[in-house]
């Protein structure tokens, strides 16, 4: 039995829908994406897509809730050493930067954040309201310092995928583990 | 009157030499691009180009209105004790960031090369070619290291004015500084 009840074929059509809304807002970022796009794309009637998610920013809340899981990120977090956490997050990141789906989905979120107000305002709150609050109780550490590793965690998203400047853009996995984790360490353990 | 004194005339040249510059450089890459073929473009005289601009570095920074004069980030690394290069690198961009116009500035330039390859790859060319070479002999540093340097940058920018997720959209500069420059400066002492 599905968990929420719902008949499979109505967890199907959410998921498709989804791809859907992640490749339009990849493709057209936030402002240029509308329900009847996404519906077009997933060849459903944009009624259904109302009813399923709601507004416009709703859909866009659900597709990017995907690359940043909150508990995966606090499972990732938590399990294992503290003196690893850094090599842990940026494990994480890379492992979904590395898969299309996933980092095509980061994109879109950059894209989006950047160009529309009310687009980073959703990512904000989300931020603020349901991540940094419970990874930074996780570790510990104060918010800021949290802050601190997302901006690293971003920034490197931005140089090696969306700006793609060498050597950082095609530096092997380990070797950027060795290079940012001490970084990322260093937030964390002050 | 006009604030800068200039004649209307002028500053219509130079948005027009400057439109023609944004078009090559798009067209071309920074390595394609030359000031003569800028001039063509524009039907303007090329040494008209170098005596509103300077060199094509300095035509590119006004094209793409670059947040930051690449001559003085080079002359902010340079001038002062090694130890104290992160600080310097950082109290330059937040003394920038803090002004609306180079603010501004700096946001137009993610939102381009967020939503417009070639724009990011005008920019990679640049800070590849010219940046990235000469700031990272100047510091005697890996570029790989340089890049991280630029990440790091690069995030406090995208979560302090675009996500402006708290704490650290609101922090202090010396707050941020404290923060932030003993981790820049690791990327420099490896």
């Amino acid at each position: 039995m599905a968990r929420t009840g719902r008949r499979p074929g109505q967890t199907e059509t959410r998921e498709h829908i989804l791809a859907a809304a992640r490749n339009q807002f990849g493709q057209r970022g936030y402002d240029g994406t509308t329900i009847r796009g996404i519906a077009a794309e997933a060849g459903v009637n944009p009624a259904l897509i109302h009813h399923f998610f709601g507004t416009k920013e709703q859909v866009f809340a659900a597709a990017l809730q995907l690359p940043v899981d909150p508990t995966v990120v606090l499972a990732t977090i938590t399990e294992g050493p503290r003196g690893e956490i850094a090599q842990r997050i940026l494990r994480l990141f890379l492992s979904l930067w590395r898969e299309p789906e996933t980092r095509q989905s980061f994109l879109a979120l950059v894209r989006s954040v950047s160009t529309n107000e009310q687009a980073a305002g959703t990512l904000r709150q989300f931020l603020e309201q349901v991540m940094l609050t419970r990874v930074a109780d996780a570790l510990g550490i104060s918010r800021l310092r949290l802050t601190g590793v997302m901006s690293q965690v971003m920034g490197i998203a931005m140089v090696r995928y969306i700006i793609r400047a060498e050597p950082l853009a095609s530096a092997e996995e380990d070797e950027l583990v060795a290079l940012v984790a001490p970084v990322i360490q260093h937030y964390i353990d002050g």
